[in-house]
């Protein structure tokens, strides 16, 4: 199948300048008509599309985004993407909007799609999902001027606030705040957070939101908090574990009598490891967390993707600035705690 | 936004006939200089992509899949089709494909979406789930000699071998087939069913493959197996009411001894309201059933993917008549029965 023909391609097979085919694209008056045949024949064969960038610049509107989707995974959170691709393309629809998938094994296999999108003339802006520090994808955008957004924060301290980078995020300290805060108003005080290892932008900003709840109103110091957060790979075994060591407590260290967990496949795990003995609190309210009654924090995913699209299409210039950074380029959604009581659920 | 330039468009802004703009595009050298300057000026104005179809015909490769993706659900089966998009999506892009993401509001609206997306030469072919008999979508692909395959059969019975209708599916009948053979095995002998309303394609057919495993070796004439099966709307709590419902038995009829179910849905429901008290299967294989232990039946989502990218690009010409219907044009996949034992969960 191959990738889809570019400019360069319509030159080399017509024998002439990328500027060439361009001005028989824009500006066919000024080609000779013999070099405009070769060049418009090249086209036809090649099945060559004309980029849409020079229409782009023009009306200030793109009609197709790129979104790399992740190989199939049986996680529970994974879901949560998923669901993210259908808000964005729901609502981008009623924009008159496309959006293209693309997949990528790395983020440098990423760029490579970037690039052919590009090229081909697919895609007009770039979504991109689970960002990091330092992330190579979204410096070869700004580099390469292609219009993105991404929905997470670049998690580094000076390109949080980068105008070039446009960002949407779900406040996962204010969600895991929130969580602990309700425990503590349930007259909790030795609440447990299970999360992931550091450095993780999400986890380190989910984890401090219950730090610092719990800083405020538990009576508990910082020497004390410490050993009720464990750190842990994802995953519903990982989570039975992690609940486990918090029920047991060891010398000096009482049990937990609630826990907030990062993900729903950990709380799902300390659901089960607890038998319904104390709280569990997850995070992404899933499919699962709302089939069994799990409380969880719901991220407020139509609110992302009207964000982002926001910021796609230059809708959010001349809005106020509301956002965290002062700066409507860079927006944080807060989630909603959902408080359930867990099914009854049936014993080996 | 709005919807993409069409050759009409480019006709209309250059003053020319439909046929002209082809003859631009594919035998230049026959339309008269000043015409064509008009033409690829309105196709540059336009930002106009011209239609691939001609090069897909002359390659017999096609770039572009389109498919229809749901508003957003938190349902628990909904995900297989999002695991099938991940599925088809990483391996069209090894094929040098991409796809496209649409959503409509029902047939008729998604048959707009088609003739938009084939306008726009947006899309070479599409893949279509959730087919029913009657289906305008097909009726109206066929009509308009669209490249397309459908994960799903026509459910008709002189459609079912349409030559013109490419599909693949899934054997709903053999997948619980299995489940219940599997249970009989285990000496279960009354085994009941849950699952939709009839008339449902798929429905219908995974309550005749627990059926005919039930007339084969449980011993129950058909009479006693009525009362076995219930039909319901999918969800938890339908799945709950229900296995309630055959435990308690009624007057001539014994509670049954182990359950199957149309959906991980429903089978949930049951799981709960069993509190493990007798075996419970499910259908689908999702998250929850891994995470819970429920036993499902899983989708080769891989394969049907496989076997609809086969069925676009032609690949199956040529290959031995296998499928049930004793043409490659039509396949049937088999699922398989994943048996666990349910997790210890808590009690309410």
């Amino acid at each position: 199948m191959g990738a889809l023909p570019t400019i360069h391609d319509v030159a080399r097979v017509a024998g002439v300048s990328r500027q060439t085919v361009s001005n028989v694209l824009n500006s066919p008056g000024i080609v000779r008509p013999d070099t405009r045949d070769r060049v418009t024949t090249a086209i036809a064969e090649l099945g060559y599309r004309p980029h849409e960038s020079a229409r782009r610049l023009r009306t200030r509107k793109s009609s197709t985004i790129g979104i790399r989707i992740d190989p199939m995974t049986d996680g529970i959170s994974g879901s949560v993407l998923d669901r993210f691709l259908h808000a964005l393309t729901e609502q981008a629809a009623a924009q008159g909007l496309r959006v293209m998938l693309f997949t990528a094994t790395d983020p440098d296999d990423e760029i490579r799609q970037f690039a052919r999108l590009r090229d081909g003339a697919d895609v007009d802006a770039f979504v991109l999902t689970s960002t990091f520090h330092g992330d190579p994808r979204t410096e070869w955008l700004i580099a390469n001027e292609q219009s993105f957004v991404t929905f997470g924060r670049p998690w580094g301290i000076d390109d949080m606030n980068d105008p070039a980078h446009l960002w949407v995020d779900v406040d996962g300290w204010w969600g895991l705040h929130e969580a602990t805060t309700a425990l503590l108003a349930q007259g909790k005080r030795r609440i447990g957070y299970i999360g992931w290892p550091s450095p993780s932008g999400t986890g380190d900003d989910r984890r401090r939101g219950w730090h610092d709840a719990m800083t405020a109103s538990s009576g508990l110091t910082d020497a004390q908090l410490t050993p009720l957060a464990i750190a842990t790979p994802d995953g519903v075994t990982p989570g039975g574990a992690a609940l486990r060591a918090l029920l047991a407590g060891r010398p000096g260290v009482a049990p937990v009598d609630a826990v907030v967990c990062a993900s729903d496949s950990l709380a799902l795990g300390a659901l089960i490891a607890s038998a319904g003995s104390i709280p569990v609190i997850g995070y992404d309210d899933t499919p699962v967390a709302q089939a069994l009654g799990l409380s969880s924090v719901e991220q407020p995913l139509d609110e992302v993707a009207s964000g982002v699209l926001e910021l796609l299409t230059g809708a959010h210039r001349g809005r106020p600035d509301t956002g965290p950074t002062s700066d409507p380029r860079h927006r944080l959604v807060r989630p909603r705690l959902v408080l359930r009581s867990p099914a009854p659920l049936p014993a080996a």
